[in-house]
């Protein structure tokens, strides 16, 4: 890992040429990598937590000044009971993931002598750019190199002095290895951002990690694509067959666990046949976790006076992410209703249907245009590390490449190789006295 | 299929309903619509190939006052011989082709009674922008409903005539069947490029089919993910273990067995000590052939004076996609130096190299970066046809999503499926008294 002072153009191009060396590099030579960044990491402990310690005495002055909020100084913190163990943990965790890069996954005979291969490789440069946690910085070092991705880092300001006693242990540690120098770099000043954004000839894929307004900023300000989400609008359907205790359990979860996770529920449509049965112990489950519900009139007469927690919804509450112990209610007929409500006012995260019909179920998990359908289960559940993929890049709504959460596979794309014999096109065709291929499917 | 004068905007936003409607067909239902499309198109042959000639006609006017090229008038002509039905026949391979929608591609146990499942899906609304060519619309129309997406299509202005007479055709065949008639919308008017292009929301994928600047223009005025090429700079690297008849067999194929496609060969680089040896050869085979070469020093030296077609390159010809008889020609030491002019110059195209060494082969086409890597085979096989995909979107040098000749794969996502009995988050976790998740890897 370089801390570059290169300009943002060149600091890319040094990324591109390491992405080519790196790219080549055994799955060994990478792992070692990985080793010696865990040993450079524990043995430079006590400086990184100096001056992680200097980024938070400047962080709390801010904060009491009200220039900075309680929680992001929380999350600064490398101190914290855990988050430095965590931290070194993960990167041996990445290290013993298996192998992304060389995986065949078609093998077809054109003719004899001429194969044809389909085999992962890394994307190239990856351009990520976080607030303010400086553990992330480890995390995305290990899975780059992991990946054989290079990766220019741009952290927030206020972890500055963390980032760059990280970078310098991980860069010295990188420098006993295989791995270029140039393959992780560090940029510190918050003027490259529109720079870099503007460099889709040499990074390939730019991965935000921070808050909707960060992501929204730079889906609007760049060409390269960008692998993530701006906003987690997360929907339940509670159907009339739900079991009342299952719904109350699953919507109360969705809500609560963590209202500020993107995959939290943000509105709960409920079937009109639902509304006095079933519907009432939700609410009065949500109440007792002190949760606001924003009801339309349908659900509120349902309610009424049981649940004084109470307001009556806007049509705006259908398209916010509150982030907080506030739950949009919206009465539908049916399924249909349903789903056209969510496939217009969703943010294509992650949806469930609660009901005791299967049918009913698939049709809704079919239709939902989102990265996650469920059924009865929690959206919570929307999460690289409980999907098993033991990592995650993080949480993407588009509609190519990856989506929904993103492990080690989203940072891979594939080239074909051919190995043939001397072969030449014009042979093959159609016409008389013309070769055919054969185009056997051979076992990967 | 509807012939739109809807709004831009309102196009799309209806396509986004109907490809919710498209992706939760069967697959019966889409074979169906692509056989009744194949009745309707065999029926209507009298109408299109009329509509065709008016096209034809005025196309040839304007050919004869030199405001349109010849060629341009002969990919017009539907008439020509084959052409009809050829792409009468494409309808029912495509048809014919395995569904690439719902595909399970990974299930895992994330705990007794909660399984994940990765399916496929369709993208949603595609927007395929196209020149001339009137039977492209028949092949895209039968490529989106097989694939469940619906497409807005825009076609040159010059077969505007043939593309109502088709669309009217696939929409009266389309009414009879399940696809419902916005999921494929034909747009005439070129002023709605602009408008659909800004159209993010709605459309999720641009696929142009054209020339290098209509690919270039659309990359560059939209932030849709686009799928294709603008440029083919395509090289091959010829050592000197390379067989000599080999060599030239494979060279002059790439560059003489159709110049103008992307899958040219545009570069040749010769290993220094390959040039008095296997070089002559092939250049030799190149001259028989009109092709002009464009030589360093080094290379010209190595030819003089038995070869005379040639010209000294300048800096720009290893940039330049020539799309005709000539090719330049640059000298270097080793293999990696090939590399590193192909990964400076190349376009992520297509690359080859002739060697009779497999180790240096096989470090050729790991660390070029491009979405083909040959050994010892023509440039020319990079073709979704030749690859064996059944049909082809086009070819794509992104560096996520597809990459390569695409099929019908690149027109799928995936989502996640979890169903559960009422499973909730907040009990997993790695602390006490916390559920662990199983995560086991079931059967697809």
């Amino acid at each position: 890992m370089s801390l570059t002072n290169a300009s943002p153009a060149d600091a890319a191009r040094a990324a591109k040429s390491a992405s080519h060396v790196l790219a080549t590099l055994s799955a060994e030579a990478r792992n070692d990598a990985l080793t010696a960044i865990h040993a450079g990491l524990t043995a430079a402990r006590d400086e990184i937590l100096a001056a992680n310690a200097r980024d938070l005495e400047l962080a709390r002055q801010a904060a009491a000044d009200g220039k900075l909020s309680a929680s992001l100084v929380s999350r600064l913190d490398l101190g914290k009971t855990g988050k430095w163990e965590d931290m070194l943990k993960g990167i041996l965790d990445v290290r013993d993931l298996e192998d992304p890069v060389g995986r065949v996954t078609l093998r077809t005979k054109l003719d004899d002598g001429l194969e044809l291969e389909r085999v992962t490789c890394p994307i190239g440069v990856l351009l990520i750019i976080f607030e303010a946690r400086p553990e992330v910085i480890a995390n995305i070092a290990a899975l780059a190199v992991k990946s054989g991705n290079a990766a220019i880092l741009k952290g927030g300001k206020e972890s500055t002095e963390s980032f760059v006693a990280i970078s310098t242990a991980i860069s010295n540690a990188l420098s006993q290895t295989q791995v270029p120098n140039d393959a992780i770099q560090l940029v510190t000043t918050r003027e490259s951002i529109p720079q870099l954004l503007a460099l889709d000839r040499d990074i390939d894929l730019v991965i935000p990690r921070g808050s909707n307004e960060l992501v929204r900023y730079i889906k609007e300000n760049t060409k390269i694509p960008v692998l993530g989400h701006a906003d987690g609008l997360c929907s339940i359907y509670l159907t009339a067959s739900a079991d009342a205790k299952l719904a109350a359990d699953v919507v109360v979860d969705a809500k609560t666990s963590y209202p500020a996770a993107c995959n939290s529920v943000e509105t709960l449509l409920v079937q009109e046949s639902a509304l006095t049965t079933v519907f009432p112990a939700v609410a009065s489950a949500l109440a007792a976790k002190g949760v606001e519900l924003r009801c339309d009139a349908a659900s509120k007469a349902a309610l009424f006076p049981e649940i004084t927690n109470i307001k009556d919804a806007t049509p705006e509450d259908y398209n916010t992410e509150f982030l907080s112990l506030t739950l949009a209610v919206k009465t539908v007929p049916d399924l249909s209703a349903a789903i056209a409500h969510i496939n217009t006012h969703g943010s294509h995260h992650t949806e469930a249907i609660l009901t005791a019909d299967q049918a009913e179920a698939e049709r809704f998990m079919s239709a939902v245009d989102a990265s996650g359908a469920y059924w009865n289960a929690s959206t919570r559940f929307a999460d690289g590390m409980r999907y098993g993929f033991g990592t995650e890049v993080g949480i993407s709504t588009n509609k190519i490449h990856s989506r929904g959460p993103v492990g080690l596979e989203g940072l891979m794309i594939y080239k074909y190789k051919i190995r043939g014999q001397g072969h030449v096109s014009a042979v093959y065709g159609e016409g008389e006295g013309k070769k055919r291929f054969k185009h056997e499917r051979l076992a990967v």
